[in-house]
This record gives structure tokens, sequence and C-alpha cells, in this order.
């Protein structure tokens, strides 16, 4: 029987990537090794610290639902962090607990955007922003980006896409795919172009921490007029523990916290009393040395792409990606990903889940396993490429 | 400065519990001993094998991503408990795993519902449920219920609402607040005008297994043609985890699983590892014990509640509330409620948290606290009530 969809369906696709990986664990199954470079998660679990901060939650029966804005202690403890590690100041009433970064942008979304209302996003970006915008009957707008302004828009761009429906610019820094840092200046601009448009500005700051070179500092330290969007899962590797939150102008609290009793109740309770320990000076210098490793992994894997002919011009500064121009190998970067992965055992992810522009063109490289596994992957390309 | 909100926040209104709730924290820290009738979880935590296996799976770093349906051995483990536990069949990849019935309320009226289209909802019902319809722009109609038809809908009723732009009913049983177990003949015959309307059924079940007198069963024992919405909270004393599952028509499954691609990644991964051990038979024994208190609870609240002059006249079957009319004292239920925690201590919830009909005469007791505090209770109530 064919199912009877909502018409936004059509538009809300599934990510290419979760082929790739079903057929990667059907070959492994089946005996073949397979370097995996496409799974957007670290390969790190939570620093010990928040795993026996969890533990003593579960074991002490602290599971029953917390505030839909998150245990107030969480809230501060983040604020803290904002101020001690970032020197910025955030009242902890301005953070709301949420299921993840994308239980952070639900909330956004829910609360400012009508239907018909569009958003800026940039092509290529994190799939799933637009298909939010698309649940809540709004329209997302691509913002196409290159290398030539870092993959991030500039106030100009922002300025040429704005029309009468536009309601919020979405940016991430650093980005996903692209690793890409937006800079402060460009920001400045661009926070100016939103204002004077009485729009709204909405900065994914996921990869917060996961930055490896430049200046890499929150919107936050530049404007409290902003809705910034942070997750546990990736500098404090805590991904299956679904926590985030979202930083608000004061005056959308209210709405945030009524959306949030309505459709999530609240954050999930261990994991928020888990969270807490990992703002601590032991959990925290185990981030740092996690950092490192990630780094010595891209500049590892950055220049030996490059070697094999692959294009990575912009910077990728932080998050865990390289964005990869392949069209020296190919103009159809799907079918090379199943290539890639059928014939040399090394799994990436095509540029198509990341949005149209020159898409085709591109695969993402996660640096999410270990450098020897990153090595043996480029010895396969090697020998794939130069066949 | 005043925010710019989406027009769906003008609808989408806190749980006036919450206030009540409030208030009575802040009489407590006052010094005040308040009896809590108006909390929606079960004072119990998880049973000890659930609690031991989310710690082996902290312990074990089973905390990354699990694809977006769950884990498939959950899926297995629930589609188990369905055969043993409730003699029905259902194929475990039917099952889509969710972070609470909320995220697979989400899931299910975002795969089926466009702008415009209408829900039928109970009121009184669950207030969350017509804010979700909201949310995605649907419109929730309200079919008035009372002890009457034992605060369930008829098919007559169903067909007298049904609408060129109905698109679903979405009913409960055990329904929150009142108690109320919707009927099997009267389930088959509103499933009868339903598919002949072309509409989909959604059942949320999310207090299956605490029923105290009576059959009940799941609406997957009449038809496979039901989304059927549960919960690990209530039964299994899991509210902070945050894990629930929905089990959709076959053809359905493909679009929840892409749409909970993108805005849940996955329900969290502790969770699902501690709920596996949900389904033992140590664990189902303890749920069970527990079921044995809250039937001991209800068989003294409801009399007793009767004795004082509230009227509970269509049997509390299920649950852990009581719908009580408050006619004998007050034509304005929420004022009445304030009065009761100032004056009585004694904390409970206003109709108007679950709808309009009648709301103001009635008000929610949830036996969601020990024996001696309910007994308590009702002493200050008598005192209160009497002068």
């Amino acid at each position: 029987m064919k199912p009877v969809l909502a018409r936004r369906m059509a538009q809300i696709e599934p990510f290419r990537v979760m082929d790739i990986l079903a057929r990667a664990r059907h070959l492994e199954r089946e005996g073949r090794d397979i370097v995996h470079m496409e799974i957007g998660e670290p390969d790190f679990t939570a620093p010990q610290p928040v795993v026996a901060a969890g533990v003593r939650a579960l074991q002490g029966g602290r599971t029953h639902y917390t505030p839909a804005t998150g245990l107030p202690e969480l809230r501060q403890a983040i604020a803290a962090w904002y101020r001690e590690t970032w020197g910025i100041t955030v009242a902890p009433e301005r953070i709301v607990v949420t299921p993840g970064a994308s239980g952070a942008l639900l909330l956004v979304l829910g609360v400012l955007l009508d239907p018909g209302q569009q958003v800026l996003v940039t092509d290529p970006g994190y799939p799933c922003n637009r298909h939010f915008v698309r649940l809540l009957e709004g329209e997302a707008v691509s913002l196409p980006v290159g290398p030539e302004t870092g993959y991030q828009p500039t106030a100009d761009m922002i300025e040429a896409h704005w029309g009468p429906r536009t309601r919020a610019v979405l940016l991430a820094s650093p980005a996903n795919p692209t690793g890409s840092l937006l800079d402060e200046h460009v920001l400045a601009d661009i926070l100016a172009c939103v204002t004077r448009r009485g729009g709204l500005l909405v900065m994914d700051e996921i990869y917060q921490g996961l930055v490896y070179e430049g200046p890499a500092r929150s919107a936050l330290a530049l404007t409290d007029r902003v809705f910034v969007l942070n997750s546990f899962s990736k500098y404090f590797g805590m991904t299956g523990w679904r926590l985030g939150w979202v930083v608000a102008p004061d005056e959308y609290v209210e709405a945030l916290d009524r959306l949030a009793q309505n459709v999530f109740l609240a954050a999930p309770t261990p994991s928020q009393h888990a969270a807490l320990a990992a703002f601590g000076r032991e959990a925290l210098a185990e981030c740092e040395r996690r950092r490192e490793i990630l780094r010595r992994r891209r500049d590892f894997l950055r220049p030996a792409l490059q070697d094999l002919g692959f294009a990575i011009d912009a910077a990728p500064q932080g998050a865990f990606y390289l964005y990869a121009d392949c069209s020296a190998f190919t103009s159809d970067s799907a079918a090379f990903c199943r290539t890639l992965l059928e014939e040399a055992g090394v799994a990436v992810t095509p540029g198509c889940d990341f949005g149209n522009h020159r898409a085709r063109y591109h695969v993402r490289f996660a640096y999410t396993t270990s450098l020897e596994r990153l090595e043996e992957g480029v010895r396969r390309l090697a020998v794939h490429l130069q066949r």
C-alpha cells in the first residue's frame, strides 16, 4: 500500500550517507575491511568524569523530569563555561537546555517562523537545517558558498538574498561539511545587515571548541541579539546522550520554554546530570587532548588528499571535516563514493548530502577515525586513483 | 523588548500546573508542607535491572548514535513484549524508537499532516496533543466528552465532527486526565468510521500496563491500520530517560525514519540500552508490584474524594489520575486550585490544563505519591472544605 504523506515529506530527504554506511556495514559482515571517513561523529566517548557523573545519577535515582529549560545548575554551569573559557557573559536565564542541538533548532524555528517565511542557509551546509525549516512550513533559501569566501557568506550575499519574506539567517561556525570559520568582521557586517532588515541571526556553534587555528569565538562575544545553538555531542564527545542548548535573547526565553514544555517536556535527565561534570578541570583537559589528536589527523589528511589530487582550497579550521573538490576524478561524486567504497574499501560522504551547489564535484572526508586508519585510507585511495 | 513570535505561539499554551508546582516549591522553601497530587509523573524510578543496564552502557562506552529507528535489538524486544505479554504480533520493522512519546507524536503528525488539516482530539485530553497539531500548522478539533460516555468519544461523535479537512483522530486509552479506557467495541466502530472516511487513527497508549480493572488491550490487537504511541515513562518508570516508540502501518515506516534522521538523529542511546532490560522477568515483576500499589492508591482516593463531595462518575480504570467534578465547591477550578494550595497545602491541577469542556468545574488528582501522603491530603481537604 502506498502511504499518503504530508506534502513536506517530498522535500525532507534522507541522508545519502546512510546508504553508504549501510553498504559499508554489509561489506564488513562479508569480511571486507572498510576505512570509515563518512561518519560525522567523533570516535571518542564522553570523558570519564562525565560517565562517572551519569552513573551516579542513574544509581541515585535522579531520573525524573527536569524543568523544561533544564536543570538550573546545568544552565549555571554552561554560563560559567562561557565566562571562564570564552570570556563571555551570558545570564543562565538565557540558556535553554535541549535534547541535542536538533532540539534547540526545532524550538528556535518553532518560535520564530511563520509558514512561508524564509530562512537563509549556506549551500553546502548541514542538510537537516533546511529540513527543519520545511517541517515548520518555512522555506530555506540557499546561499551558495565556495572557497573564494572561505565557504561562508558575506554580508553582501545576505543583502542580495534578503526578500520580503526573509525572517532569519542560519549560519554555522565551525561549519559542516567544510570546517570553515566565520570571520568576526564578516559576522559583524552580517549582523548589521540582519538587524537593519529587522531579521534574526541564528548561529550553529555545535563545533565550538574544535578549532585548530585562528581565533574562535562565539557570536555571543559580539552581541546578545542572536540565537546560538550548541551541543555536548562534539567537543564533549556526548553524541548519543542527546544534549544541547540554545542561548536566546532575553525576551524569547519564555516562548522557548513554553514550546519545550509541550514538545519535549525536558532533555534527558541522566545526560543533564552527567553534563554537569563536563566542565570540570579533568574533563576539559581530556577534551583538549582530543582536540590535539583531531588537529594531528587534519594536519595529516589535508596535504595527503591534496597530494592525491583533491583540491581543498579554503582552510578547514575546525570541526572534523574536509570538504574536498574531486573534479579531477569525477563529475558525479555520488557514483564516485559508491566506487570508492566497493573498490577501495573507503567510505566517504558525497557532496549531495549538503546541498546542490557544485555538490557533484565534492566529497566530505571526516577524520573521526584514528591516524592509522586515515593513513590506510589514503594508501587505498592512492592505489585506486592512480590505477 | 517584545519578542516577535510566530503566529502559532499564540495558541501554544504553558501548562497551568507549572505555576501550581512552582508556587508549591516556593511554599516548601518557606517551610510549608505540601501534598503533591498535581504531578503527572510516577514517584517510582526505573526498576533496578534497567538502572544496572544503563550503568553498563555508560561504563562500556555504548553512547554513540544508534540508527534513527532505534537499536534493532530494542525494536525486537518491544515486539517480543507485545507478543508475550499482550498476545499481539507486531513486526519489529514497524516499531520506531523515539525520544519519548512526544517524539513519536511529532514524527507521526509531521509525516501525516498538511497545514490546515484537522485532527480530532478529546476535550478533556492531554494538552500537548493539540499543541503538536498547531506546531505543524494543523488544526485540533475538540470532541467534548464527559462521564456519560466514559470520557471517550463514540463513533457517532467522530462521524459528526468529521469534515472535508479532517485527516486523523487522536485518542488515548488509558486517557489523561480521566484514566478512562476506550471500549474495544467502540474502538472497532471508530476504526470503521475513520477507515470509511479515508482518515487515520492515532492511539496514545502511553499508560498501557497501568490498568486496574477490565480487559486492557492495545488497539494493535484489532488492526494494523493504526499509529500507536507508547512510552517507557509510565509503566516502566523511566520518565527522565526520554524514551518511547511508535508502531506504524508498514508503508509509513520509511517516512518516519527519514523524518527521525533529520529532527532527532536518534533517541538517547544509554536509555535504549537500559530499556532492553525493562522486559526481563525481574523488571516486569517490579512493574506489576507498582501497579498494585497504584491500584491501592486509586481504591483509597476515589471513594475518599467522593465522600468529600467530589463527583467521579465514570470509572477511572487506568493511568494514575482521577478527574473530579468540583462543582459542589466552585465554578472556577483554577481559583479553587490556588486556594487549596495556599490554604490547605494540597496541590492539584485545574481542569483548564486539559481543555475547555466543563474545565472550570473539574480538577485532576494524580495518585503519584504514597498512600500516607494521599491520606494526609484527604484529611486537609476535609478540614478545608468543611470549614
